[in-house]
Order: structure tokens, then sequence, then C-alpha cells
């Protein structure tokens, strides 16, 4: 059994690969709900839609996210009102959004409604939220952004394109959540523990913000295997290459080593970093080197592997 | 200036033919929301929006609700999730519920996201609703439905295509609400009440169910005029003659002038019913008789004109 902590985009891509690398009946994964959000009343989960669109097959491609050839007949029509209209949703994507709030509505736990969605788009893995409990991620910008006070996620993420300094980052919620029922036990059972290779600041962390998810991968630590997001010091997509630096840390793998050792016990860097490899050994965890970028669900299918093989390994030892 | 108490379809004829034969701009419509339901986490006005679609020309000719040439992509999107999808709504459609929920998430009430959503449509008539607190009108079916305990209206009228004996009809939430800002002023201030040829049992009573509209009504009673929307023994549009029978009346104008004999001084019956003239006298309101199938708009207006007319002819005898 293998698990997998997720964020959006870099995750589903590895999670193609996981199910071309292993049967995905094997595979869970545990995702990140802090990006959630309720727009005009319909409550929206971007990271596990991303996921289940990807699986499925059915993701815009270009975009990453949301269904390929969805028509906007709906965001057409809101336009006459006016009103801010920066949070794009396709008439396919919206039905999925209705049919979660309309179950969410009839008290229906958010993991259960998760099976459920991933039913109706044929997946065979395991999906889990991290919590069933309303978990928010919140973002208070630099003083020189321009904006005082939080911002909610996809305030920040969508309306500004994360493109505005950031002094902190904060999970509402967290403290009262708990892991979504099978989180704890998918991470005690798993043969190895896989964090995708998602943003540490904005995808990761709030799974690990909701308590008991962090010790159990800490209990776990010698087959946890984190991906690095950032490759030659630099994020593939978002932000996380700037929000490493803005928080603190250090843009590049021996940033992300940094950000995960207290729970990882390997970080699979590419092979364009491969100078940096001793760097992130220093900082007290294996390191494994390998080709990251997913062009091809191949590449994910061996970057996969090669995670799972670097877990397994360090497990014996 | 004419208030107008409404329904759906009727009223919104009625309301076509008072623009054509009055300035819009003097005309109040107060409107049954005792419909309005939540389906897939959106708050749906059904007789706000007949009344907004028509008005703006907007609406679905041919079934009399929805937009005109509306797309379905949405609700075909939803079908793959199984579950009911009796209550069918277009993708334009959706776009005003869209709005009209968010707008209430953000604590905006619904008499001001009315006449937002009015502004965004054109209409030059003033559109209030009933109330800003939520009134839900519920339906006890009779033993022989099969079908026991309490409905939401909208799965008796839509899912069970009131085709269903009903027992019993409330106002659920209606002893708390208060009359919407401007419904009781508009009353009192119009030269005329109209009450439209909506059905009794359940688009006018859930209107006059909230306190102190109906007391409004009675103290202009002289200036009130209702449209029956029974002509010849049978409801034009919807089960009014059913329900009328059902609950204890009579599914006639003599029945509809019962109804209304409380708070209304006049009633406007079709020339079908001229025989009954004197029966609708002789339950204690005045009589008038005209064309009220509104085949056109030229005919609603006609209708408007002799309504009003009546009103004003019984206010200053």
């Amino acid at each position: 059994m293998i698990t997998v902590l997720c964020g959006g985009v870099g995750a589903a891509k590895l999670l193609e690969g996981m199910c071309a690398a292993f049967p995905p009946e094997e595979v869970t994964a545990v995702v990140n709900t802090g990006d959630d959000d309720v727009m005009h009343g319909l409550y929206v989960c971007p990271d596990l839609d991303t996921i289940t669109y990807t699986l499925s097959d059915e993701v815009d491609r270009g975009q990453g996210w949301g269904l390929s050839d969805d028509t906007t007949n709906v965001m057409a029509a809101l336009e006459r009102f006016g009103g801010p209209a920066w949070f794009k949703l396709g008439d396919r994507d919206l039905a999925t959004h209705m049919y979660r709030t309309g179950r969410l509505r009839d008290g229906v736990p958010l993991s259960t409604v998760t099976a459920e969605v991933a039913l109706s788009f044929g997946l065979g893995i395991r999906l889990l939220p991290m919590s069933d409990q309303e978990v928010r991620t919140r973002i208070r910008l630099a003083d020189g952004a321009g904006v005082s006070g939080e911002l909610a996620f996809q305030d920040y993420f969508v309306r500004l394109r994360h493109a505005v300094p950031v002094a902190e980052v904060r999970f509402a919620g967290a403290a009262e959540a708990l892991p979504a029922p099978g989180v704890l036990d998918s991470i005690a059972a798993a043969d190895v523990i896989v964090i995708a290779p998602s943003n540490p600041v904005i995808s990761i962390d709030p799974i690990l913000a909701v308590p008991g998810i962090a010790a159990a991968l800490r209990a776990r630590r010698d087959r946890v295997v984190a991906i690095s997001p950032i490759v030659a010091g630099a994020a593939l997509k978002g932000p996380a290459d700037r929000l490493l630096a803005e928080l603190g840390g250090d843009a590049s793998v021996v940033g992300v080593a940094k950000w995960h050792v207290a729970h990882a016990g390997t970080l699979v860097i590419d092979q364009l970093d491969n100078a940096l490899r001793d760097a992130v050994v220093s900082v007290g965890l294996s390191c494994a080197v390998t080709g990251t970028v997913m062009t091809s669900v191949q590449v994910a299918a061996d970057l996969a592997r090669f995670a799972v093989a670097a877990g397994r390994l360090a497990g014996r030892v």
C-alpha cells in the first residue's frame, strides 16, 4: 500500500504515474483541502477536483485544472450581474460543485462525498480529503503589497495570481479539525508514504496542520519520501519558490529539505540539482536523484517507482 | 401607484399587461416566496424569477418559466452523479441562482438582491419579495396519495407534478417572518391593489400568511381587486381548481370569491362565468366581468386596465 500526500496539479501528475506503475487500488491519496472555498454558494475543492479530473483523463491539460472542452455558459450569464469574475468555473465543473454542495447540505461528510465523486469519475485509487472539517488557508501579505489584513487563499492565489509578497500563512480551523476517516490508518499501514512535489507551504503544510497527521508521519519517518517541487531553484508551477524565500527558507532543494526534514526521511531531487546532493544530506535526510519533471505519464510512472523504491530501501536499513 | 400581489406564470402575464397599460415605475409587485427552495446549495426563487424573466422578455414562452434558448450543460453533467434529476435548471438560469446565493451568503437581504437582479434584467417595475425571511410552503398529502409526512413545495409541485390529492397546506416560518421593506407601504399607498390571477392556496395565501400583510389589505379592502385564476371551473394552469376543492372550497369563481372575500372588495371574473356573477356578489364582494384569459400582452393590458378601473371605481363609492 502506498499513501501520497497531495496538493493540486503536481500531485495529480504524480498520481497518474502511480496508477501507471502500481495497481491503483493500492494507492491512497490524502489531499489538501485548505484551498477549498465557497463561490456563489457552491463548495469548491480545487485540489480534490484537479486530481479527480486528471486521473479520469478529463482534465483540461492546457491549464492543468477544470474539465477539458468545458463550456462557460453559466459564467458568461453571471457577467450581467457585474461583481467579481476572477474565479472561472466551467459548466460541467459546476455540476461537480453543485453535487458536492447539495450532499454536504444533506449532512454527508466531505470524505463520503469525495468517494462518491471519485466513483462517478471512475477512479481506481482511494481519494481522501485531509479532514471532514473546514480548514482554511489564510494569507497575510507583506507590508509592501498594499493589501492589509488576511486574504482567503483563492483571493491570493487566483485573483492576485500569487504575484504579491507573503508575510504569513496560517490554517484557520486546523486546530479543531480531525483527520478524515482513513487518513491516519493509511499512513500507519503504508509500505511507503510519498509527499508529492506539491508546494510545501500551501499544499503540504495544511495537511500537516491537522492534528495527528504530522505525528503519524514522524512515526514512519524512515518510510516517508518527499519529492522536491523545486528544480534548479525554481518552482515548476506556482509560487513555491517565492513562498519558501519569503517565509524565511531557501528557494532550493536544500530549502525543501529543511521544510520536510522533521517528518521525511528521504528527499528526491532532480538531476539538475545533483550538485546540491551533499547539502541536502547535511540537512539530515537521505537524498535520491532522478528526473522529476513529469513531461509524460511515463516519466511520472518512473518517478513514482523511484520514490517508492527509495522509501522501501530506506525503511529496510 | 398600483400594487400587485403575485405568484408565478399568471402574475407574470398580468404584470406584462400592467407595464403596457401603465408607466412601469408606478407598479409594485409583491411576490410569493413560499415556493423558494435550495437546490444543490443554490437558492432558487421560482416566482420572482418567472416574473423577472417574463418582464425582460427573456422567458421561455413555451414552458412559461426559465430563460429562452437556455442550454442545459450543467444539468447534463450532473447526471453522472445519479441522484434526483427532476428539478431542471438551465445554465443561464443557474447564473441567477448563483448570483443570488452568493449575495445572500454575504448577508445581503433577499429584497436587495431581488432589486439588483431586476435592475440587471432591465425591469421598470419595483419587485419585492413578500418577506426577507424564509417562509416555506409545506404540503401534506391526503391519505390515499401513498406519501406520508409533509413535502417541500417543489417536491409536490415539480417532482409529483401536483397530480396528488392534498390534505393540508401550511407556511412554515410565516409566523416569525416580517413583510419585506416596502411591502406594507406599497399596499397602504396604492391607488389600487390587484391580486393577480394566481393560485389562491399556494401563491396568494403564503403572502397573506406573513404577519401584517392581510391586515394591510383589509384596511384597504375597497381598493383590493382580485382576478380569478379559475375560468369555467378550471384553472388555466396548475392545480388551483383541485386545491380549492380538496381543501374544502369550490373549484369555481364562487370558491375564489369565498377565498378572497375577507380582504378583497372586488372579484374580476371571465365572461365565461357571467352566469355566476350574482353568486359571486352574494358571497359579499363586487363582481366585474371581462376577458381574463391572457392570450396576448394586449389582452393582459386590457385586463390590467379593467381591474385598476374597477378598484378605482369601488374606492370612490
